[in-house]
């Protein structure tokens, strides 16, 4: 393991693992439910990295989730996420629509990115969505839940919807292509892509085992 | 759990799972390495089921594998393959070829699981494609590995070439698209769908905690 670098008093030293996450994908609802406790366990710090996979999806050829496109998948991927909820206690209901749009969700997670409060943001949409069944693409949905935070609503809205936050969404989602992301979740650690809510156990281990610089390097 | 029904003396009372895998399927590779130790260790009998992915994929649109069709997931998944194969201390080198044909050694594997030696033959044929680079789909490479195995090469390549076993090999084909197989190495306990790798551990859990009848009931 590389030795740990000099570093200021306030940065984060633990290794770090990069969670890219999609609020419509249903595996990445197994994931941050679970990323922050399991990260915690292990000593790794989590990047929290929202973004859209209708575009990356669609350079694959895919209008639509594969899990509607492929309906074999689709009809497995349902009874496994109700297997793997049960298995770690995570509660689930069918949604009554798949996929949902999670633009506005994630624009609002990139706010809570430079704010400190993406991750409990994060599981309060995962919840709506594919615990509770409601409906994340609208905005008074997601005021509710930034109000159940304590967060001043009409200035999140705001700032989420803002022409530089727009872009800034556009670009994290240009950045997962061009890491050859092609699914959610994925994990990065350093240079190195895990694909899957499987792979949760993985990444934390290759981040504790020195896959990636203590002091960061991005 | 089900109480054991009454069986016959020579009847195995062990929980099952059905391995569905393609020799040409690299995920199949690792599971097919790794399930009877896993199972004999979980206490549960491990029933093969070689199958063709060719006509469950070209079902779902796909002419070549996914891994081929979608460059990203094919990148990541060599990456990921050879991480996993250090991870459990398997041999694995990049073959030259892929997808590699699976159709003469599926064949010659049902033979195998008539006489009960299909468990080491297909380990033997996996290392071939995954680990050795050889051809798999060359009748001198399979008559090779199945005298390797102490078995008379021309009696079971004309067996496994003859009519009625390749009708076995389609039936059991279609019997995976039937049962919403999609993709492979999928384990089947009862009749609950474990699809991938990563749940070979999942799907020998089912199996002990009762998922399936112990008595058999196919």
């Amino acid at each position: 393991m590389p030795a740990a670098s000099p570093s200021s008093a306030n940065a984060d030293t633990r290794p770090r693992v990069e969670f890219w996450y999609e609020f419509a994908s249903t595996y990445s609802y197994l994931s941050a439910m679970r990323i922050e406790d399991a990260a915690r366990e292990a000593g790794v710090e989590v990047v929290w990295r929202p973004f859209l996979l209708g575009p990356v999806f669609l350079a694959l050829g895919w209008n639509d989730s594969p899990f509607n496109i492929y309906p074999p998948k689709g009809r497995y991927m349902w009874r496994d996420l109700a297997r793997l909820a049960g298995k770690y206690g995570l509660p689930f209901r069918l949604p009554s629509r798949f996929p949902r749009s999670g633009l506005l969700a994630a624009r609002v997670a990139l706010v809570g990115v430079e704010e400190g409060w993406v991750a409990p943001f994060s599981r309060a949409v995962m919840r709506a969505n594919f615990a509770e069944d409601r409906d994340i693409a609208d905005p008074v949905v997601i005021g509710e839940l930034l109000a159940a935070l304590g967060l001043p609503v009409d200035t999140m809205l705001a700032r989420a919807q803002a022409p530089e936050n727009k872009l800034a969404l556009r670009a994290q989602t240009e950045r997962a292509a061009e890491l050859g992301l092609f699914g959610a979740p994925s994990f990065r650690v350093g240079e190195e892509l895990f694909w899957g809510n499987d792979r949760l156990a993985d990444a934390l281990e290759w981040a504790v085992m020195g896959g990636t610089s203590p002091a960061g390097d991005e």
